[in-house]
């Protein structure tokens, strides 16, 4: 689905931008490039930011026109730095994915379009787009970076993209969470650790019981926002015991000994 | 709220990415930068790449290492580019930026962490890390470059910055949590409470410092992931006190005696 996505460079001025604009494409999964009346292209200079997505930089289409580099696609997006004269529909990077997904899922093709480094895109280009895209940059210090703001909105089609699939945004997650609470304790060992704990603070001497104050209850918030596994609950009653050990003056032991 | 956030950047190689990083920062309205041993800073590459953004640059706190960066910081992030032998609290630049946007708002400070270029973040720096983040990028091309990062995490937090300043209804919730963790405790004190725990460990013999295996990274990931208040560290470290006590084989004592 991805690959129904172009991301439209419009007269570029330096080349090193188009080769940051291509790695953060590929880091996302977007390949398709199509530059319009670049200033400088091929370049090594493109080839050295865009650190190793030459591949993108390759198969990029050079037109004269930005007509020529919409051509076959369904739905267009402008990145807008500026206020305009003409009031447009105005959407945020989210919300242009959220739009963009919607088409692709529709089988359509979209594009997102990039202005120039200092002047971002005229007017009439600017009307060639359904929707304008602003990022909610600080007015006083507005304009991004043309390969970072390539960054922000295919970093918002991938998020969306991944959402869609109902794949998890983050590397791994079903695993980390099943590795973490593979296997949660219960409240029933939970609370033979809160047993262990309170006999064993009574046994070094923190804890008096003719005044425990809210010594336990506080500990108890705390191990119990913290969500313990069986792993570490084993590693907890491992230093209570050995902590019982030296409270009755028995030698101190090694683990492996 | 947003001078309470710091981008911290580790060992960075090419300055050009330390001028891109700031003016990432600076079009977020983010503006407190701190550099972890650079290789090349001050530089006229970083300079060329702020593109304006040279009062980030000029206000950059130069250290020696990821600890000192870290003090007075409440929550800590770092980004991470692969998987981890030890998984650990794993979040998508949203979920973090919508973490730490509450410590934000109960008055906490907050640090993003970026590791090297080509290497990232070693394991002893991303276990400072309560949250590690990672941006959903292509797994076959999955290393952005360190400006585009920047971009990302801190585009994240301004998006939910900009969205809870319109929304004033979750006021409740967060006071009631502001309540609960009064005065988090700072990530230097979380620091010297793991340098504790470690040598009253190997004290009473349950930790082995010629076969450590992953027992204080487990500790670590337990207790960061706990949100530990200032009350609840004086309680931990008290314990850790009367514990020596005892495996020094001093007489046990009361707290109130």
């Amino acid at each position: 689905m991805l690959q129904n996505i172009r991301i439209v460079l419009v007269n570029t001025s330096h080349p090193g931008n188009i080769g940051g604009a291509a790695r953060a494409m590929k880091n996302m999964g977007i390949s398709k490039l199509v530059l319009v009346d670049p200033v400088e292209f091929p370049s090594g200079k493109a080839v050295a930011r865009a650190s190793g997505a030459t591949d993108v930089l390759d198969a990029a289409q050079v037109v004269a026109t930005l007509e020529e580099a919409l051509v076959g696609c369904n739905l267009v997006f402008g990145t807008s730095a500026r206020e305009r004269r003409i009031p447009w529909p105005l959407l945020d990077p989210r919300e242009s994915a959220s739009k963009g997904l919607e088409e692709l899922q529709q089988g359509g093709e979209i594009a997102l379009v990039f202005g120039r480094e200092y002047a971002g895109l005229t007017n009439e280009e600017l009307q060639r787009c359904q929707y304008h895209v602003h990022i909610p940059s600080d007015p006083e210090f507005g304009s991004l970076n043309l390969a970072a703001a390539v960054q922000v909105l295919t970093y918002e089609m991938r998020m969306a993209y991944l959402a869609a699939q109902g794949q998890p945004t983050k590397m791994n997650k079903l695993e980390t969470t099943a590795m973490l609470n593979a296997q949660p304790v219960t409240a029933d060992e939970l609370e033979r650790f809160y047993g262990h704990l309170e006999s064993t603070l009574v046994q070094i001497g923190f804890l008096d019981p003719l005044k425990p104050r809210h010594l336990m209850s506080r500990l108890r918030r705390l191990y119990g926002r913290a969500g313990i596994s069986k792993l570490e609950m084993n590693i907890l009653r491992g230093i209570l015991t050995e902590t019982e050990k030296v409270a009755r003056g028995e030698p101190h032991k090694r683990r492996d000994d």
